[in-house]
């Protein structure tokens, strides 16, 4: 599921949520976060206190392109410097203890993001290293906590995958698509009329073969068909194929009607 | 954001959708997708020609302890092979082209995969390999094909988050927290009579301290305050620790005035 799409047209985005990463261990792992951030329309993105320094190579080959985010990031000392400018915190936290904070969902979080930055105010989600996660004092500059919903059996999360789905979630929080569509860009959802014009050809060359010779069960078999066809949206360019189906399939059973009667002949 | 849960506690569950990845390339990525498919709760994978064979070491290192899913995960030749038990299949597909079929977003796949969990129906989703995607006659064994809503500017979606978003999708389609809640194991949310308990003390002694000795601004100033603590819930924990501020407080400046008066005596 990669593309060839890449950095190219990233561009910053004025007042999207900032990405602190605090303490990453692993240069791969902050271009793998680099990554995510563009999958889900983020840009902005804060390290604090890198464990192996900044700038990191490994970073921008790790990051399938999104270079401009690492070219723009910043680096700050402490947790207390990448925040001061922000005007509310969330911090992405698995297991709270002895903290006493609001809890959001990943996508309870997005839907504040969106509301803060309708309001022009900046918003910053802390991610804690990727072995211990955010500690107390981390915590304590946060508004609030946001926990992601996953299996408890199986909490362990990446640190990439943790960006990812909040940065999903960011997108989807202003999402326009419908859960389900219709691929229509070269063709189109059939009329009745269609598809009538298509039922009415299929039954004429079932009565001519024969096979609704019955004339007590031709009803229910004639509904039976038309509930089979009516299932679903059938597209305009499936019906054509559909009738040569059917015209194909009779002109082959007539070639082998006159083919029967030579042999008989 | 990783934690020390193992998948210890990873158990065959019955009819949950079965990943299929088709031509993976890498081992570490097959890894990756089974601690993401763990995360979300999934637990069935079959590969389909995988490129670099079957077992391959690497992919268990890399999965995070999601082990169990790796050691029943089957191989097949094609992908027909890989569907022939399911009655509902979907193919993950950035940018489909040529193809009629319904689209789905993540989103909208978790929900009908939930329907049709709930009808005792198994589905599977297809994934592509890493670089090119699933070809044409990969999707023709789709029923409809799942395009995630991303940023159009860069689309490019490692395997293992492809995995992640979808898993996560199926996990919250299920989940019952709140998209905010608070955090309570420890102390509750503190009664309006406790607050106004606190709002007592707290006038009584910017009372004493001539804080609000202005009589005319005294109720816009004592409507303030109450506003401010108003905001929010507070906790009953954290009542008491302001109890504790405000007595210091008091009490401190009493003290400074006992020390000043005996500098003056």
């Amino acid at each position: 599921m990669t593309g060839r799409e890449h950095g190219a047209a990233l561009e910053p985005t004025g007042d999207t949520p900032v990405v602190i990463l605090v303490r990453p261990q692993l240069p791969d792992n902050i271009g793998a976060c680099a990554r995510a951030m563009a999958n889900g329309g983020l840009f902005h993105l804060r390290l604090v206190a890198p464990r192996e320094g900044w700038p990191q190579p490994k970073a921008w080959r790790n990051s399938s392109g999104a270079h401009r985010i690492l070219d723009e990031l910043t680096v700050h000392a402490t947790v207390a410097e990448a925040v001061a400018g922000l005007h509310r915190v969330f911090a992405t936290c698995p297991r709270p203890r002895h903290i006493i904070k609001p809890i959001l969902t990943a996508r309870g979080a997005a839907a504040e993001l969106r509301e803060i930055a309708s309001r022009d105010l900046r918003a910053g989600i802390l991610f804690g290293p990727e072995r211990a996660g955010l500690d107390n004092d981390d915590m304590a500059h946060a508004d609030a906590l946001v926990r992601y919903p996953l299996n408890p059996a199986f909490m362990s999360l990446n640190l990439a995958q943790a960006v990812m789905v909040m940065a999903y979630e960011w997108w989807m929080a202003d999402e326009p698509s419908p859960p389900r569509s219709f691929m229509t860009n070269e063709t189109r959802v059939a009329t009745k009329a269609e598809l009538e014009n298509f039922l009415t050809h299929l039954v004429d060359q079932l009565d001519a073969s024969g096979f609704l010779r019955n004339a007590e069960k031709r009803p229910g078999m004639v509904r039976n068909i038309r509930h089979f066809f009516q299932r679903g949206e059938v597209t305009e360019q499936e019906l054509r194929t559909l009738h040569g189906v059917v015209t194909e399939l009779a002109v082959g059973r007539r070639r082998r009607g006159r083919l029967e009667q030579d042999d008989e002949a």
